[in-house]
């Protein structure tokens, strides 16, 4: 089973907005074992988009359409679908009653444009996605053996349609009985060629491959570190996740507590996770970082129960007068220390975490770019300091040392031991 | 002149990468009136490249391909290309000593592997654009009258060679004598439809267009405000840059205050421009936005000039021990006033600038979500607050929160007047 994904709209051809749907499309028909092989953008051109869709119809069994199902005379997905399949637009009064609905909330003045009423044309011979977010429907539209689907392009009104109804039609045509799931290790520490030559021998062990038998695939994901993807097809569900469960144990066996999270968990999650474990909570001092380790932290969902807050100390003065960091250079262990510690007593917090180093674009007290000391303060130890190097420019340097920063904080709060 | 974009690896399709070198390619061809009606994404298969590039060639006078040039097996634009021009790849000596050279370094024992030596194949007929960056140069392949460019994927190499070679040859080709110069007036605090209400006369004014007349595009830019672009086409730079200054005048007049920064200009670099030219400092109190606004603002070259540091009081006991705000509801103006004095005395700065708020999920103190407080405090005058409501949700309103904030700050600023 192939599909195409064909992403409709001038702005994107312009530049103006990035087409991140096809990448997800993508990701999620990879998933669901259909092999995606070309992905067009095309304009808001009537001609040009049914030029598209035939090219992408005479070479795959599916054509996923995104875009171009709005309001507007510039959205001209309907009509270059009705031209493809040779089929006139009727008006779909159950559709537009949901449209006008959506419109005019009841006991409402309001009315609705005249305009959306299009929302609402079908091409003959089309089945409608009801829309559940948006005003527009998606729709499904056969075409010989073969199959349209058209999306909006709204990303969350497309990633429900996809869900709710693309994905299980095309596994539907494909006859795919089995299922597929995934799961994602999150690391951080181990370059790829590192992580790939740890877990050789489970690649090797795995490459017979065939029903079960999960695959495992590298993806380098920047600042986020390097995340180790499991991908397994099975007869259901419960024998996928235990095909999963097991891969998953002979790595952690193999790459240990450079694991941070599994698919949606974050390093900062991670770490709220271990001091909630712990009773703990966290006062954070940032020199290079300025604010980014922050802002990470109360990104987390119920970070207000461990997160006290933090003092970005950017100016050596605010160092000394707020953490009370001593006279001297402050890329060291000792100033770092200190800032860790400065941060536990202002902010009356069980841990204090500090940053300090060289983001660059210059040295710094004879420093090199790139030289980064995280101080840690813990209860009942002496507050001390880890040196990393890090790489890229001041803005690389800067998001490298945050997350490098929690995953000292994470490491050392598992060799701490859990619980209270 | 028609260019069609083929951007060419299978971890696009597989959504491993979103494919943000299109969109660049799309913006600089419209930039240079060059039209671009379809981009294509294709796999790691020559056969399928092949096919891509074909029938790109048979809708358009140009193709720009991008990525696939690397070392490895799966690099197979050369391969692709030399199949469509019918053409034999030859190993070009000098690339191939420049790629040498590159991984080589004076004095070193270090060897080049054998895998990067296909990356001085060059199709018989092709032209080479030198590599300054990486290691891949690019080609400049003619197939009849019409054109291939071959690019590197990886971005800033793709970017040097666009504007160093493609664009060029692309004007050239295309006889386009004239030169096409843009400008974009960045704004905040109007929404699309308020901002088009308010230069309607202009829009209109400029309708007529022809040679030396601008035209005004509307970009909404999400969390960075609405752009108003101008473009002009116009005999040479001198001639268009005049057309942009007048048209930049008028709207002006028009949009006020809104337009924080021209081009690259930032809302966080905006402030720190007033900040010097009065030469003060400023220190950051914050509570809902948890960091953001010091992240932003140690982002702007040559911040420690005019930033102290900030205080994240994430927690109300921070708020009452280290920034002094008194006892009670802590979303007030009272409040906000207070942490703005706070940071302001806590750090040494002369401007304190402050937020606080509800960013969700669930109201506070009777609050609802959105609601922001932002505190300023100035030299010579008595520390007040100004209350936003902001839509969305909490990551949204932790985003235009530390904006708005910048932009508070940045109002009272310009109204405070210049110089020392």
């Amino acid at each position: 089973m192939r599909a195409e994904v064909v992403a409709v709209g001038t702005e994107l051809l312009l530049g103006q907005i990035v087409d991140t749907n096809s990448a997800w499309i993508g990701e999620r028909l990879a998933l669901s074992g259909i092999d995606c092989n070309f992905q067009t953008r095309v304009g808001d051109n009537v001609v040009r988009i049914a030029s598209a869709l035939r090219s992408a119809l005479g070479r795959n069994e599916a054509v996923i359409i995104c875009g171009g199902l709005g309001p507007t005379q510039d959205d001209l997905t309907r009509e270059a679908i009705a031209l493809v399949m040779d089929a006139p637009l009727r008006r779909d009064a159950a559709v537009l009653k949901t449209i006008r609905d959506r419109f005019v909330p009841r006991g409402s003045s309001r009315t609705m444009p005249a305009n959306n009423e299009q929302q609402a044309d079908v091409p003959e011979g089309a089945t409608v996605i009801p829309q559940t977010m948006g005003t527009a429907p998606g729709l499904i539209c056969p075409v010989g053996d073969k199959v349209m689907y058209a999306l909006p392009g709204v990303p969350y009104e497309m990633h429900d349609m996809m869900e709710r109804a693309v994905l299980p039609d095309l596994r539907r045509r494909s006859g795919q009985a089995a299922v597929i799931r995934s799961r994602t290790l999150k690391t951080w520490g181990y370059s790829e060629s590192g992580l790939a030559e740890l877990v050789a021998g489970r690649v090797e062990a795995l490459e017979a491959g065939g029903p079960g038998v999960p695959t495992i695939a590298f993806l380098a994901s920047g600042i986020e570190g390097i995340k180790l993807r499991l991908t397994v097809k099975a007869a259901d569900d419960d024998t996928a996740n235990k095909a999963l469960d097991a891969e998953e144990a002979e790595l952690r066996a193999l790459v240990g507590e450079a694991v941070f999270g599994v698919d949606e968990e974050t390093m900062e999650g991670a770490v709220g996770r271990l001091l909630l474990e712990r009773g703990w909570s966290l006062g954070v001092a940032e020199s290079l970082t300025g604010g980014l380790v922050a802002a990470r932290v109360v990104g987390v969902p119920g970070a207000s129960e461990w997160f006290r807050g933090a003092v970005v100390a950017y100016d050596v003065g605010v160092k000394r007068s707020v953490l009370g960091v001593a006279d001297g250079p402050v890329v060291t262990h000792e100033a770092a220390a200190a800032m860790a510690e400065g941060a536990r007593r202002v902010l009356g917090a069980n841990v204090g975490l500090a940053t300090t180093g060289v983001a660059g674009p210059a040295e710094q007290e004879g420093r090199t770019v790139g030289t980064v000391v995280v101080g840690l303060a813990l209860p009942g130890s002496v507050p001390h300091a880890v040196e990393l190097r890090l790489p890229g420019d001041r803005e690389r340097v800067r998001q490298l040392a945050t997350i490098s920063a929690l995953n000292v904080l994470r490491r050392r709060l598992c060799a701490t031991g859990g619980g209270t």
